[in-house]
């Protein structure tokens, strides 16, 4: 069974290598975390080269979730982070590890549900990956070598979480809140306004639509949306349809 | 040739698997550490296994100091930490790795030389390589689950060590366009917005037409908008009144 302590899930997209996948279970384990989610492994699932790998973490990968998309993998969470490397034309905060497990432990400790995710070994993530997440987590590597391989990565994660919930956490001052927007929420948003400018011409040159549409995608992720805020979107966007229909 | 940064030595006590040096060294390449001791490697030296794992770290392994005991590998050293994670009954002063990484930084600039000893994969250290210490280092680990490869401690200490000599500030927001808007932008989004949907009849009713018009406005302030963002806002609304007025 898992452990009920509310903590981040750990989900890694489209992993290559068993070993990585034992690996970075055993990273988790180390630190207390035991929630994997995992989409579209390559080489099928169970996978007997994980479990060698994960030894005393094996429950786990038992345990772990799967999903067919980046999007499902993570749509029942508030806030997204995306472990990344590479500089990317998308607009997003970036966070020192330390920085985001602590902001994690913060909004978990609000009852927000939290994701970090992780790229396949060689390629990455896809811009598409990036573009569902609310902010980066860069680690400070040396710039000669930056090379991080996938277990490491959840290593240093998993370690900055701890470090967050086991030190006190940075005292945050919060106003009146309001319920998060699922990211299932946000995504339906992202279809509704991409369909309506689709139909209304909006994404254009051709040329330019692919980027449009992303950086579009792009910042509805980005932004600390709640319910009603994405009520509102969604009238905003129907009301205009409305009054041109009228006309 | 090694790098001219002054740096704590990172010396591995009589290590068994040359999987586990090669990972040492890249671990310690990826956070710009690349002065590497060992003691009375397993299966001698060189040692293929090593190389082939270190990648683009091999050079640390080429440059390795070898010694033939704990107390020769540490001779020239002001300050020694030893990482383990179990309790000894020598009295020492026990630090996280983050203080720990941080003393040796302080140490190091006043000009001392330090070194993080790391014991062998299964027995770990003896007391006698301990007693060779000045503190422990112990890193924060699930009590359920210890076991740090030495591999993944050397990790977490060298990461420890670039956090404590680089100042890489805890958020940034990257991309193409990340200026972020004035008020007034915002502000004139908001003007936008509001006229186009006052037009459009979307404050309505007219009851709750003041809160509808306060809640729009509240949602762009909220919002972290960059310049491009604001276009692109704007940029919707423009186009969906120009679908309207063309049907």
């Amino acid at each position: 069974m898992p452990t009920d302590t509310p903590q981040p899930a750990f989900v890694l997209l489209r992993p290559q290598m068993g070993e990585n996948i034992g690996a970075a279970a055993r990273g988790m384990w180390n630190f207390g975390l035991d929630r994997m989610r995992i989409t579209a492994p390559r080489d099928g699932w169970p996978n007997q080269k994980a479990v060698a790998m994960a030894s005393g973490a094996g429950r786990l990968l038992d345990e772990a979730q799967m999903y067919g998309s980046t999007a499902e993998a993570v749509a029942d969470c508030h806030y997204v982070y995306a472990t990344t490397a590479r500089p990317r034309e998308l607009t997003k905060p970036v966070l020192t590890p330390e920085a985001a497990l602590a902001d994690a432990a913060t909004r978990i400790g609000r009852g927000e549900k939290v994701a970090v995710m992780f790229g396949p070994e060689r390629a990455g993530m896809e811009n598409e990956d990036i573009a569902q997440a609310s902010a980066i987590i860069s680690v400070p590597v040396n710039p000669e070598f930056p090379s991080l391989n996938l277990a490491q990565c959840v290593l240093l994660c998993a370690y900055e979480w701890r470090r967050a919930v086991t030190d006190t956490p940075a005292e945050r001052l919060e106003g009146q809140r309001t319920e998060l927007a699922e990211r299932v929420e946000v995504e339906k948003l992202g279809d509704h306004y991409e369909e309506r400018l689709e139909e209304a011409g909006f994404f254009y040159p051709e040329a330019k639509g692919g980027a449009m549409r992303l950086n579009l995608r792009n910042l509805w992720s980005r932004m600390p949306l709640t319910r009603a805020d994405v009520q509102m979107l969604h009238g905003i966007m129907r009301q205009m349809v409305r009054w041109k229909d009228r006309d």
